[in-house]
């Protein structure tokens, strides 16, 4: 294989994370840079260039010995164009032409895709997808996001392919902020969970930690929720298995449909770790095809905040000769 | 493109149904046979093979005119081994060497792919797919199948890819033949929508021929209850209702999930047409993510029973030149 590299970089409200990698997906240098969304985000794209052709200047590197560049970005993707619209918290209401002012910034080739697809593609090759050609990526953030990788390469179809979250597992439930009713992010995301906690607690009349909290008007977050279940307040533990069984639903549906080698949990709630995996699993089980559920294996995401940066270089994979 | 043809095999419990075609999908010539499942299926392959071979005299062709034959069948494939086993409609209790004694008995190369598959890529090729690259076929027959057609290929992960009548679409709810609770295919197939209007005739009191003969004990089928609905039988029309509720969920879940160009839905219960096609639409709509629903259009199957011979032919053209 050749010995150009590839250059990853994980867009985010919040950081710009960068990686230089070899084609076979090793990091041999990262930086990250706080992400300027002021000026509606007008400086996003100039710092990503800036910050790239520092780091070649420090490194001593030019961009021919570069493969190419890809990035994971919020907001609503046009691939072919390279350019995104609706990215709100990048501040980034109009069409920004992405790829037309990095290649032109940095002399180099320039791929993107969004962030779950991409932290999807990192999992996939690098983490807990172990290489195999067919891997679900689901991730339990703010929301849920997902990416489905079937034959080595992620599905689009007309855009909105991976929209994990939305998967309806209770016709008529919570509302979502999609303006559906009863999408798994309703119940799954860390946000979700809080919603489910909230509204079991109403009907909950015994002793829990986790209601008592929730009646003073304490700041409840997912993981005080799991972290309660795990010392086995009794609340937390039928909360617990709630988002479980609406997890356990949704990857049962996305295992009949596409029986993939593993589906992969990512994202904040996954920090919860087995005591997650071992529940969502027992659900799994319940509701997938018989085949399914002794061939489709759920893991837990393995790569954690690098699984961006790593997945979006792999985009670049493209432009090797 | 080449001159030379493709031969499709459509292999079912009933008949084996072939088809001559261009490599452009044109169906030249075509013709059937019985099936003959006596003795554990023992005929069929040999059947298959005089078949070809007679029809080849008859038209005054030989192999080499062939790019080769594709064939779909019942049971569990071992797509690479060309082997099947477990069909029980054809009798097939051991695992039966197809590929190896097509290939030899026919001088020509074969592969094979299971039915529900091969129809989806007859409709994504040539018909209702309008060979989009991302289609999804679902089939209501005797139970509910399907094909998932990713970047123009069929998704099979492990190998139980497609099982779409096994999507989950009412945890607990009514027993499936997999072992399982609340799958589509005890909803929205042929027996399924029977099931449903037997389940739904107990709490219902009001004026209905559906009611009335349900009660006599006569014999019920799909038609019946959407012939009746079509002619506002009151419990006919709830019972469509709650299939088409069902379906739509399915569908809005696949879509979200994929975002194919199509979802195209074909098998028996699909000839109540434009009436069922409007039902299940409203629910997709209603349940899928928002720019699934305004993109992926869902359409009735267009090829009735050629689809198979068709996709299977298309299985033939990975030995193209």
């Amino acid at each position: 294989m050749t010995d150009k590299k590839l250059i990853g970089v994980d867009l985010g409200g919040t950081t710009i994370k960068f990686a230089i990698l070899t084609p076979e997906g090793e990091i041999q240098q990262k930086w990250s840079v706080e992400t300027n969304v002021l000026d509606e985000g007008s400086h996003i794209v100039p710092d990503i260039i800036e910050s790239i052709n520092h780091h070649l200047d420090i490194y001593n590197m030019k961009p021919e010995q570069f493969i190419g560049i890809g990035m994971g970005t919020p907001g609503t993707i046009d691939r072919d164009k390279g350019t995104v619209v609706g990215a709100y918290n990048l501040n980034w209401k109009t069409t920004q032409k992405i790829k037309e002012q990095i290649e032109q910034g940095t002399g180099m080739k320039f791929a993107l895709d969004n962030d779950a697809n991409v932290a999807a593609l990192g999992e996939q090759w690098k983490g807990a997808g172990n290489s195999a050609k067919d891997v679900t990526f689901v991730t339990l953030g703010t929301g849920v996001g997902g990416g489905v990788i079937v034959d080595g390469k992620l599905v689009h179809g007309l855009g909105a392919g991976g929209e994990l979250g939305h998967i309806n597992v209770e016709p008529g439930g919570l509302a979502c902020t999609c303006g559906n009713n009863g999408c798994l992010e309703s119940y799954a995301s860390a946000t979700g969970v809080v919603r489910v906690a909230r509204k079991m607690a109403e009907q909950f009349a015994g002793d829990s930690q986790l209601k008592q909290m929730l009646d003073d008007g304490d700041d409840i977050s997912s993981k005080i929720v799991f972290d309660l279940a795990k010392e086995n307040d009794v609340l937390a533990l039928m909360v617990v298995d709630r988002v479980c069984y609406y997890l356990g639903l949704a990857l049962a549906n996305i295992g009949s449909m596409l029986n993939p080698t593993y589906i992969v949990i990512g994202g904040g709630v996954s920090a919860a770790g087995d005591f997650l995996l071992t529940r969502v699993d027992k659900y799994f089980k319940n509701f997938a095809f018989p085949t399914v559920k002794t061939s489709t294996k759920l893991k837990l995401a393995e790569l954690g905040n690098e699984a961006g940066v790593i997945g979006a270089a792999s985009l670049a994979l493209r432009f090797a000769d």
